[in-house]
This record gives C-alpha cells, structure tokens and sequence, in this order.
C-alpha cells in the first residue's frame, strides 16, 4: 500500500475497489484542508537561499570610483546604449554569439521580447518591410504545453495562435514545416528551445537545424528563441543545445533567428540584466529604433553583474551553487509523483534535466478539478490551461509544477497534496463513467 | 573694450570698423584654435561631482537582509509591477499626484514616453479606442525651440509635426486651442512644462490652466507632460508650475495628461528610476498592457533609491547640493555671454531658474556658422536644428547651450570660444549684405 491509497491501477479497478479508494483519499484529504495549508507551486520563481547566492552583487559596485569599465566610462551616466563591454562578453561568452551581435537591456527578457513584438508590428522587420500590423490577421505557432506569457503577449497583440504539440525532441517540427511554407500569414514562434517552460525538454540538434533552415512563406517570419535556461541545470551533465545563431548563419538563414535571456533566475528575478541577440540586420534594424526609445539602460547595475560574476566561468560556477539548492525539491517531487501516482496509472511527467518546472499529465478532464480540490486545500497551482494558447487546455490534462520557491517541506506537501487531489479526480471520473 | 574685441553694436557699425573686428576675431579664434582645445557642451550631462552625491545609493542596499521593503516584500524577487510602495510615495509626494496614479518603471522616462506612443499606435488610448496607427497620418504640436528626442520619438512613428513658438509663458496657447480644436488628426504634443528644453521657461499658471481645459477635436488627444525638471532649480527660489493632474481632473478632463518624470538628473542618468502618472483610466488601460510587457522592474534599484533619499524631502534636500555644483555654471555662461555678446548686440539668451540648459538665439542665419566654427576650434555645441523638429531651424539661429558637464574652466574657455564664433559668424554676415 502506499501512502494515501490502496495500491490498484485506477483504470482497471472494479467501481467498489474506487469507492473504497475514493473514501480513503477523501479522508486524507480532509485532514490536508483541516491543516491550514498556504502553498504556493504556481510560478517559477527562485526562493530566497538562491537569492542570497548572489548577496554579493549588492556590494560589488560600492564606491564612486568603482563605477567606471575597464575603458573609463563612467556607468552612472548617460551613454553605451548597447550595453557596457564587459557585460556583452560574458553574455558573449555564455551564448557563443559575437558581442556586436548582442544589446543588452534591463531585468527582464520578457520586455524585449514584447518590445520586439511591438516594434515588427509599428515598424516591420527591416528597412522598408511592411509592418506586421498592416498585414491584416498574422498568425504564431504556438508549442504546447509552452510558456503562458509567450501566449500573452500573442493575445494582446491580436496575434493568431496556431498550437504546435511538443515531442521529445522539441515541437513537432514536420507540422511547423509544412504550415510555416505555406502561410505567408504566420509570422512567427515563440520557443524555449532549452528545458523549455514547461516541459524541460531541450530541443533535439535535428530540430534545431531544422529550425535554422526552416522555409517560410513569410519572408517576415521570425523566430524567438528564448532561452531562458540555458545554462540552468539540475546536474553536473547538463542537455546541450546547439547554437541557433551559427545554424542560421550556416544555413544562409540569419535574420530568422531572435535570441533572448537574461539573468532573471541567475542573479535577481527582479534586477538582472538581459540580452537580444541576432543577425547585424536585425540587430542594426532594432538598434536604429531603441535608440529613439531610450538613451541607455541601467548600466551601473550591468557594471555590478560584470564584477561579481567576473566572467562566463563565474556565471557557470553561481550555477552549479543554485542546481545543490533546487535539485532536492525536483527530486523530492518526482519521487512522490512516482511513489503516489505511478501505482495508479493515473499519470505521465517529464524529468527535466534542468530548468524551472515540471510538467505533469493527469487523465482527460481531471486537471482543473486537481486544481479546485487543491486551492480548496491551500495548495495554488498554476491555473489550468495557463500552458496553452487562449488559456485553453481542450484535454483539461496539463498542470506545470513549478517547484524551486516552496521550501523543501512545504513542497513536500504540497506535492502529496496534489497527488490526492488527482486521484480523487481520476477516481470521481472513473465512477461517473 | 572688452575682452575679444572692439566695444561696438555691430549693426549700427561702418564697414571699416568691422572689417577691423573682424581681423581681431579672426585673431583671438587663431589663437583657440591653436590651443588644440577638445570641449563638450553638446548634451545635458550631469558631471561627475554630481554623480558623486549619490555615492551612498550604491550601498544604500548591501545585505541581503536589506533587500525587504517595509511590507516584507523582497525587492530580488518577481512582483509588484507597479514599483515598491516606497519608491511611489516619494514620487507621489514630490509630484503631488496620488501614488495609485503613479507607475514606477527603470532608469528611462524616455522609454515610458516612446512606450506611451508605441501603445496608443497599437492600442489606441482606451479600452475600444482607435489604435492612433489606424487612423491614417496623425500629428502633434511641437513647441519650438524644444526637446530633440520628443521630436525624434514623433518621426520614428511618422507623426507629423506642427511647430508651435515658445514665450515667455510657455507654448502660444491661442494657437494650440485653435489647431487641438479644430483637426481631429491631432493627437499629442511632447511638452517640459518647468525649466523647459531648451528655453528654461516655466509655463505659467494660466498656459497650465488652458492645457487642462483644453478642447480637442481628437477625443484621444494627449498631453505628453515631461517633468523632467520639476525640482532642478538653481536657486532656492524656483520656479512654481501648476498642477496639471489636479487641474485636468477640476477641469472634467482628467484623461487628457501623461505625466513622466525620472531620477535621471538626481541619482544617476544610466541608473534612476522613472515614473509615469496618469488619470485612473489612462494607468489601469496602460497597466494592463504594460503587465504583459514585464513582470516588474528592478525593485532592488528602486529600494536602493527609497533608503537613500528617504523620503521627498530628502530628495529636495539632494537638490540643493546639485545646485550647488551647477549654478556657478550658469553664472559663469551668462557672464560671458553678458560680458561679450550684449555690447555687440547680437544675441538673446534665457535666464533660466533650473533646468539644464540655455537657449541662445543669434542673429538668423549665423547659428550654423557658429556651430562650425565652434566644432573647428574644439569646441562641441549642440547640433544646429536639434532643437525644431525634422532638425530644421528655418531661421537658423537657436543654439542650446548644455553648461553642466564640463568643468567650469572648460566651461569658460568653451563659453568664450563660442562667443567669438558667434561674432565672427555675425560680422561675416554683416560684411556680406
């Protein structure tokens, strides 16, 4: 027996063995709710100890005289639009792509990426291209399960979303193929190519050489390439990705590629720097407009990354300090998703080798009544749906867990929490069969 | 005498004698020129000693204890896209604006206005309004002589720009009335409402009055209200500037004012904090587009900020040492320009109380001259034009005089320079007629 049920597949069980099951569960459940819980597993962030990882930061750029490059510029004031030398290289460094093909900005990646949105749709991709919005309804692909506020800002641009189901290798590279070549309306994907949001699955060298050759009917359409955890793994042997800026290059294809990151789960979710990669043209084309937009960024606080991190080796090194912090509560998940749900044949996830989330795939129609008994218990889970397009999982399977901001002992229970809440949903459904 | 040349109004003066001051300019330019000189009174540049006033912001937040606002919220972490509680009450004290009408965003108000215009293009300015990119050419108003980056903003997005001529109490309000009311391909004009760029006028408080009252044929007509200089005076007597938040609402025209302002020239011009001010409509419509642009801005830099300056009067305290400093510039530029230009009759300049500049207008027709010059014998001046939209001063006569960064010997040296071009350049014209 385990934990909190009887050991049967669900599936296979006579409707009195999940009566009795049901009771149990029931039972378990309610002396979760009478707890009190407050537990959070909805977004991915960093919890406080990966935080302090980087208290240094704080202090790395302290006196007046401290807030000069190498080359003498002063970072207090105004000027270096781009970003300050010694940022670019170790962004540089960490994604192999030419420093001058490389603008560094703010905190947020996700900004850019909105802004780049923003500019195709006022400006167009290039000198004298028609911009996106005046080319009536444009259209995105869309893997899924994929990242909530890549659909966000789809939605509010009143971009069309094409759904595109993920594989093991990456998002379903035939489908994307065929509907990218014959639509000049699809301008675009959004992807994380790298333990992507939610999945954790990095996508395949084949998918990415596909990708940086990919035939578009859209001689506008781009690629988002957003890699956001490139170099966030779980352990020592990390996934490897191949480098979309040199396939693209390669393929004679290099404006297709936009490149995102940024240090949001490195150093501080909310004081990071981040970066926007990608052919001269493009990069020539974006600099043109931001430079209307803005005179620089913060680079008094791009100074401090360079000092504290010093180079791509000190950013790998913080790396492997924030992988001892989040890797326990990874595998504190998995093991009770394999102790609580694997007997009962009621699920599938993945094991990500690195990134922020799981993703875990319970019966057709449980996962948002997982959600309500959860929330009614305290345990928040990422709104169901949130990994698809409009909101809307038809399957109502996918939940993404996001396991790195509880402590180890919340996540703990949180996880048991959410195990018996899928199993009361996949017993209740089976019995109304 | 004075010091560079012969004591005499040029336009009332022989040929001879100017062809006589002529030969002694050219003397004393001859003699700059040799000095290899290498100054910059091109931009609106806080200098070093300035930036040094706020050494402490650098370790204003050293631990990670400190890193909390006084809600317990951590600054590392996502959240609070508004900005932290205490960074909105100083800009709401300093403002007089109510903090829930006031979202704080990174180093850049620039940006927050480039944004404003990028979301009305797109989104129109209301829930249901019509994208200002749908409604075919669109135009501001554009006091001149002005700021070059409001105009750059306008031609990037192909606004049409309508020059309005600055007086001694701000934009001409009759023209404004009478071109807002009656062209409803009007939608904005850009203005700096105390210590304006580059005239130093403070826009009096009947021009405040007749802004907010103001009638627009265009329903979604916008006053861009850049408060860039809103407590930079020089003097402890400054300029006082209406409320134009309090004014537009008692005037049953809340939604007509964008209110920006920024840390830019009081902390660090690549690393302050801005804000964007706004009727309730107006930030809850922007707030929704700008919650799927970014999660949050760098809150650790906006607590850094708050523990600093402490509060409002704080900040106005920091004010006067930045007077301190940049009063002693302005002086000396108007002493020379008293000293050297004022006998020959040649020039008018501002006065201003605060602010970063000075408007020198000279006789039409010299200004692009001067700027040669000038740029030959070492010395950089603001480029000719910048200050009309399209970079067009028909009359080609304004000069902006930016006297903060240099020292103040470089100042002087740069100020004089300047003077003996501008001189050169009239004689030249007079001796040509």
């Amino acid at each position: 027996m385990n934990k909190h049920g009887l050991e049967m597949k669900y599936n296979t069980a006579s409707k009195d063995e999940l009566q009795r099951e049901l009771a149990a569960l029931e039972k378990k459940y309610n002396e979760y709710k009478a707890m009190g819980l407050k537990l959070d597993m909805s977004r991915g962030k960093p919890d406080c100890n990966q935080l302090n990882l980087s208290e240094g930061l704080l202090t790395a750029v302290s006196t007046s005289e401290e807030c000069f490059t190498d080359a003498g510029v002063d970072c207090r004031n105004y000027g270096l639009p781009d970003g300050i030398p010694e940022i670019r290289k170790i962004f540089s460094d960490l994604f192999e792509i030419p420093a001058a093909n490389i603008i560094i900005s703010g905190p947020s990646s996700l900004r850019l990426m909105f802004d780049t949105v923003a500019r195709n749709m006022i400006f167009g991709v290039s000198e004298g291209a028609k911009p996106w919005g005046a080319q009536g309804k444009i259209k995105f692909l869309c893997p899924v399960p994929g990242y909530d506020r890549h659909f966000a800002i789809c939605e509010i641009f009143g971009i069309e979303m094409i759904n595109i189901p993920m594989t093991p290798t990456g998002p379903d590279m035939d489908m994307i193929e065929k509907l990218a070549s014959s639509d000049p309306q699809i301008k675009g994907i959004f992807c994380v190519p790298k333990y992507s949001n939610p999945t954790g699955i990095t996508f395949s060298e084949e998918t990415v050489r596909r990708f940086a050759s990919l035939k578009t009917a859209a001689p506008d359409f781009r690629i988002f390439w957003d890699n956001a955890y490139a170099i966030h793994n779980l352990y020592d042997e990390g996934d490897k990705l191949l480098n979309l800026f040199d396939e693209a290059k390669a393929a004679g294809n290099p404006d297709i590629a936009y490149i995102f990151a940024s240090f949001a789960k490195i150093s501080f979710s909310g004081g990071g720097v981040s970066m926007f990669a990608s052919s001269n043209a493009n990069i020539d084309f974006a600099r043109k407009i931001i430079s209307m937009q803005t005179i620089c960024c913060d680079k008094v606080n791009q100074l401090r990354h360079a000092r504290f991190f010093k180079n791509a080796e000190g950013v790998l090194a913080h790396m492997k300090l924030h992988a001892a912090l989040i890797r326990p509560k990874f595998e504190a998940v998995l093991e009770i998703f394999g102790r609580e749900l694997t007997p009962c044949g009621i699920a599938n996830w993945t094991k990500p080798n690195g990134g922020y989330f799981i993703s875990l795939d319970l019966p057709e129609g449980t996962a948002k009544r997982t959600y309500d008994l959860a929330k009614a218990a305290g345990v928040t889970l990422t709104n169901v749906g949130a990994t698809f397009p409009y909101g809307r999982d038809e399957k109502d399977c996918n939940l993404r867990i996001a396991p790195t901001f509880p402590t180890i002992d919340d996540l703990v229970k949180a996880a048991e929490v959410m195990c018996v809440c899928a199993k009361i949903a996949d017993v209740e459904k089976l019995l109304a069969e």
